[in-house]
């Protein structure tokens, strides 16, 4: 299942534009460079064309952004399109403020997405145009349990048949799809939401999946999503006594660098629909 | 002592808005998920306050302030004063320049904060509104010592009557006051001074004690000071061979994670007055 | 050789004003700590001339720049040359974009540099105010070897003589030189190019070992170089299984927060000519 995806990208070392946030970037970064690719930080409008036309791929990550950042998302993604990169967003917060909405809708319309990933609360606030969220976690009543995983399902698949984009929910249960074929993923722990950055290092990583297997984009969507969680449950195993969420932050980041397929293979749990 | 506003934070979770410094930036994330509370970092004027309104506290910190985040200080925290949130002021560098003079000075002006916190310099500067600091750290020739305690609480209750802020002075000795009561802490370590961002993290943590504690705002900023010493303390006591002041970090963040109302009431070490 | 350097950076704790990206700033905060040294970080026009006046020395690093901290590297530059402070130049994916390279060119118009550190396409794109660079590393088809030594040795020297500042290129073959005296030094381990920023962690320390060392750069620049190096080296040999980038990049800050001049005489590989 994960093989390819995981070899292509370690082979390829795919350079990937991140126009993100400053609260997670540099662990951004150190996934970019543990999982087999390589980041390039730029946000300027007068350099964002000439920088995405080296890489392989662009991340746009609304999480604290700003007027001057906004525009270089735009212009970074119509150029990312026009050259046929993978281009994957990750909707931070959106809901929280017009702002974020407002910028998550222009991106939408003007940008070919690949990729879109968030929690539910984001995916279903970017779906429907408005609501809210919990500022940058999930709401409780937004969940995805075994309860409603159907409903998600059917959610998620209408979402990425009206954007063209696979859509990934991730949470205790990962829903990533396209309009007609579903993964479904198990893996991870509760307490990677006590680090911060899960989420942003995942869309970071699966945007370096994505441009390493463009024959196949919801496998390499999955196969990223699944070595986060896996990561997870290694690095949670590695917890000593005294120790915390900021060395389960280094503890994934070193899982991340050392995965292999076997590794994969042997600890995903998931089922396709 | 501790029980009550260890215990409130972490049954309370609240959600805090950081406008703070892109150096330390990603550890007050952590640390605020590591204590209970959860962070969103957003200074973008044309949304914080909707962010902040979703939020229960407000931290300002002015390192690496510019003039785009100035104004959005100012407007969130405006808004937070109308919602009755917890502010709380970290004039990182006060004195240093007169950009971050003045916008201290505004920001006391405009805006009601329950809580300061900074080094005796930066609290000195802020409080006579010019001064000089060395960079971020504090003048050796203004360090409390036990010589001259009493005079520092003195000018700490005259500031704390003025601005009607409960006051915090951390070094290696802590003074956390009102105009009339005071308590004082002798934890934590020399080299916590060795880490960037011990400041701005207390500070973030801190806000989180007391919007989970707003009857008692003066036990619960002393308590997210004790917790940091007490911290400190339990992560210098972990350093083996070769390690340093990196996992000096993570060891402290750690003990935060790790940290309950009986490890703190143990390891404190304080006085009243 | 690295005696005095080392020990008159402990001694003097200079304190360096870094104008650098958002993707390893902490890094460079925590690593100037680690050394001896103290950090500010500011970037606003407004005050970085008085920021820069309170410091022993300045860091210009390009990455992550915008037009807004262009002109503040600019005026910070200036008022460092006019104090005769030390001023580092590390110009981050110079060659990337026409932003960063009029940008690095105009710096080297405007500001006087004690010191230019980068890979070797950076160098050659600075040098020849043109070129190209794969992001943020250097080309493969760059890459000094014992092959090219000889070649690479006179390009930096000619471009040490062109701006009158010593020239550090990194990679696996370090050149640290003046327009006639040349350090070769062949520490370090192939995995640093897995973590983000060991170059602007290198930059700024080596702000911070020159701004202690005036009297002989070209020794202080040498020094800090292959104190990274070894630091690269100490780390390694103490990685474990399961340990990867993350768990690398602490024990290279600890490996410099504890390095003595006793380390790295022993560990230091490298020749003079």
């Amino acid at each position: 299942m994960f093989k390819n995806s995981i070899n292509n990208l370690k082979e390829k070392q795919p350079l990937i534009h991140c126009i993100t946030n400053y609260v997670t970037v540099n662990d951004c970064a150190n996934i970019l460079l543990g999982c087999g690719g390589s980041p390039i930080m730029a946000d300027d409008e007068k350099e964002v064309e000439e920088i995405t036309s080296i890489c392989n791929g662009l991340t746009i990550n609304i999480g604290t952004l700003n007027q001057r950042t906004v525009n270089s998302m735009i212009i970074a993604g119509k150029k990312a399109n026009k050259l046929n990169h993978i281009v994957l967003l990750d909707p931070v917060g959106v809901g929280a403020s017009n702002l974020r909405t407002e910028t998550a809708q222009k991106l939408l319309k003007e940008i070919k997405f690949d990729v879109i990933r968030g929690n539910i609360s984001e995916i279903k606030a970017l779906a429907l145009g408005s609501g809210s969220t919990d500022g940058v976690d999930a709401k409780v009543s937004d969940v995805v349990t075994l309860d409603n995983l159907d409903e998600a399902i059917i959610f998620a698949r209408g979402f990425s048949k009206k954007t063209g984009a696979i859509i990934v929910i991730t949470g205790a249960i990962d829903i990533v799809t396209n309009e007609n074929k579903t993964y479904i993923g198990y893996n991870g722990t509760p307490m990677m939401s006590k680090i911060t950055g899960t989420g942003c290092m995942l869309s970071a990583m699966t945007t370096a999946y994505c441009c390493s297997n463009v024959e196949d984009l919801l496998v390499a969507a999955f196969t990223s999503i699944t070595a986060m969680g896996v990561a997870g449950e290694i690095a949670f195993d590695r917890l000593k006594d005294f120790e915390g969420n900021s060395t389960y932050r280094n503890y994934i980041l070193d899982a991340i660098y050392n995965m292999d397929y076997e590794t994969l293979e042997r600890g995903s749990k998931y089922e396709m629909r």
